[in-house]
């Protein structure tokens, strides 16, 4: 018998990526998934394609307090939803929560795994990354811990596929015929994984304060995150390249590429790709980082944190290529 | 003052083309916009490119009793929703219901204008056919006259964008994670537009008993129908081309062509593309048709029939060649 | 070390696709790669996000009389191309030959796995079966076997991705911007892939002949294919999924579903959906058939077959769920 | 007889839409087509849905030796091409040319309709600006000659869909597998449109020196400009709206909005639609355009320039609504 893995949420986008990669990994069970409108059906009534041994296990209804016996949670719930009913999770059941309620909230762990793994191992509660801050902290990482770049002006434009914006249906902005062919800027001067980013990049670069510009735009396409960020900093782009190489020299999900990333190299895995293209005589730095939003951007992310607080190898379950095309 | 025209259900797809039609048609001017959830808005809220001159248009509450003095109705209405409404609309409005409650129903003219404008032209009452009938009756019509095939056994299997289904958000199944790189069946052996079909291809094939098999798949795109229908028949290939040339030579919106028709080539228009394939040994004829769910499908030949009903010129204010790409 | 494989036509869909799946395989090591335009780049510079351990493995100039030492070559390569340099790999080097040139040839398996795993094993030479016989094929092997339907009278309307043609760039006909939003019918009452399904209808029918009707479309989206299939039979829809779930009780990757399948159900795993719809009282079933074209439809067949003729589980290193969304 | 008009390039994204364009245009007459590749077929095989009276019309080959009797030529050819042929057009032929040889060129005007309608009425030579100069010209011009934004640190974040790039086939970067679902950066630090924006910018802000970081993505859509301009500057948003309000109040093209833009606003249409978020705290003005780049981004734009150069009504033949959804 395995580790005793749950997921609720188990109908959501976050939720479904969380199913495909416990189904094929060396040392999760699948043993336990809730959802809200989903409670009573099978899993093979939402995901034809799940393995047959997996196929009839029922959905049940969200409730902390009637857990089986677990070992490891996984919560994929709409943020604002989960912080009261995560409470009441036993504490010896360890919890990765996807959604955004423990970012930077006492007790949980930020759980940016390939920055530093060392902080999360051995935790029981982690708050997982948003897609937008996993792409663009760890583009930035190398260049805030290396001092290459100024915290207090830092421009990012990200782009989102639209699964990124949660299940269809709730929002005619989000039906086929309405967002296909259609590329949408929103939440100008404003927007909810601000803070997240702010915190981090402070952290990263010895508390300086972090001043920060973010435009997320919707992109038509189901999957991947890119940011492009604008950077005031003096190194070359060959400086950047290599000391994105040193930081992320034995991190397994990091790759460092000459060109500029796209977002279809990261579809269906765990990694994310980050490039650099700087004009010290302009005092500029473009950072960029791709990620797919339900992998590096959720799920997959999610499984990299639990393999690290179980003590299993942080790859485990993880090393599938991109699907491409 | 030219020819006072309204649209009711002007927030849904065929009712938003509808708009955009008749703002560039010479003959008819927009003096009533009405709508469910978008009443009490303008119409620049709901559709930012309209014309300057009817942006500041409020979009009224639907209501029979209180419309303004108008000479044409376009009425795009979700089926089942309009007939007891429409019935109170004063007999001098013209009417061109595109929702499915009147066809084939007493005291209305199923308004195919292609086949059979003479039977529209000189009426008040016209119901728009279904994008799925507009483009298989368009193919079938020369063959069934000419008695070039069979009408007990005709498979069509049809193929939509996503807008053919209406505005996303109200079902999941439309959101665009879900149906983008996604093809589905649906409504196997039995679909609304079945009746619609068999009752005019009995009347084009002088009164034999019509047996359809009608399969219609959602295609990941906005726009388009095409209809792939395989009927038995003797006629070649060139018999087919030619009764459709002969029974289309002086109608100005059906292209028949050498090639098979692709859903692009009618984009925006109101254009209907036909072509045949057939093998005289295997008794078989191919037969296909090309139309925009909301050009011929809807609005496009609403305003045709509203055009032939005006005693207007059939192409007025639809001259306009396809989008593309 | 485990069994030796290499891939021929690497930078092709169907390579790249064998790629992915043999990078994750239990017991096949990836030791050699050719290819054409890509000989002497790095697989990472053809694939960003390949597995570390195969990043720097140099693309080879195909030539079957350099062969490294190899236990099993995946040739990907355009139908008509490879007959000949094929007869030149060593007899101990098994082969999967993904193109269209050793179906039903003479010392070669057709490797139909689903349907008669029994002919592969033990074999050495594969012909893996094209996208639409292997879609269609599994949808009507169990009714033709039961004798449930006529060999002769079979109308299959294909649906494919684009990635069915090929790589984009050879060909207009199949740049971004002129298939998106288009669905296109090609190769009326000719295909390729005509004799292939004919004659495996007929050895699946007890040698009647078959007489098939076959219309491929081309449907934007990247992967996935759809066959909608129209057969005379007096079956009734539980009789026909009664059939297919005895039929393929014990084979691993067929799922009979009660609902139409869905081409997203399938991406990126090796799954196969069928489901039926049938009414004897008009002498009509209608099969239905959903693979990923790169999957099932190409590489995820041909490790299927590779496993067989290598006397390994079946699933070896395709229990990969398929994506979603 | 009205204005005869001729366009080179006909087989092209930009010349197509020039047809399109002119085809429903009052005033003018298409009287020559001219390509390369498709020299010697008819308008109606390259573009099926041409208006009849059109369909026969032989495409030429090109050479401006011999050109019929024209008043009006668009000049749709690849950049880099077109300069000495366009030379030996006959000086009474006006021309419009869409391509990027003769902006900033000595005896053309640069046509930046919008902008400045007076310099171009009255000449003969137009250079149609590009796609993303247009959006992005469009979207600052009221703020740099207001003075509101300092025009030496400007970052542009712009976004095209893949037609932007010119017909698929030619690379296989731009086949369908291949960019769809994908988001991909280009040409960082260095881009043709550079000095074409640079210029126009430094002309605006009274010769002030312009400093630009310009990184262009494609965007997995056919259609579609978005620049997400981020600018220096004390404004607020209200007085950047206001201003933009007042610069384009009698322009009839221009919208600006309160909300940001999205690229299906203005598709199949001339329009641009600009709007603004600032935050003088920060010393921050975003501004934002959207345009076809089929539209204002070429061929509309041109059908502008053609129309003040010819005399006519600025809005001739350009005053369709968007194509929704």
């Amino acid at each position: 018998m395995g580790i005793r893995a749950g997921i609720v949420g188990i109908s959501g986008f976050g939720g479904g990526e969380a199913l495909r990669l416990i189904a094929a990994h060396p040392a999760f069970d699948l043993v336990y998934a809730a959802g809200e409108g989903s409670a009573g059906s099978r899993l093979v009534d939402r995901y034809p394609g799940v393995p047959a041994r997996l196929a009839g296990l029922v959905i049940e209804k969200w409730d902390p307090d009637t857990l089986p016996e677990l070992d490891l949670l996984f919560a994929s719930l709409p943020t604002g939803t989960s912080a009261e009913a995560l409470a009441r999770v036993p504490p010896q059941v360890k919890i990765v929560d996807l959604g955004g309620d423990h970012r930077h909230v006492e007790g949980w762990t930020y759980g940016l795994a390939d920055v530093w793994p060392d902080r999360i191992s051995g935790q029981s509660r982690i708050a997982n990354p948003g897609c937008f801050p996993a792409a663009t902290l760890t583009a930035l990482a190398p260049l805030l811990s290396g001092g290459l770049i100024a915290p207090d002006r830092i421009v990012i434009d990200a782009k989102t596929g639209i699964s990124g914006a949660g299940r269809g249906g709730a929002d005619t902005r989000f039906g086929y015929a309405e967002t296909n062919e259609n590329l949408q800027p929103y939440g100008l001067l404003r927007h909810v994984h601000m803070p997240e980013m702010a915190h981090t990049i402070e952290a990263l670069s010895g508390g300086s304060a972090a001043g920060l510009v973010f435009t997320p735009h919707l992109v038509p396409m189901t999957r991947g995150v890119l940011v492009t960020i604008y950077c005031r900093g003096q190194a070359s782009t060959d400086q950047c390249l290599t000391a994105a190489r040193e930081f992320y020299a034995d991190r397994p999900f990091v790759r460092v590429t000459d060109r500029p990333p796209q977002t279809k190299w990261a579809s269906g895995s765990n990694l994310a790709f980050v490039s650099y293209a700087a004009d010290p005589e302009r005092d500029l730095v473009i950072a960029m980082g791709v990620v797919d939003n339900l992998g590096k951007g959720a799920a997959g992310h999610a499984v990299q944190n639990a393999n690290l607080i179980c003590g299993l190898p942080e790859t485990a379950g993880l090393d599938g290529a991109p699907v491409w095309p």
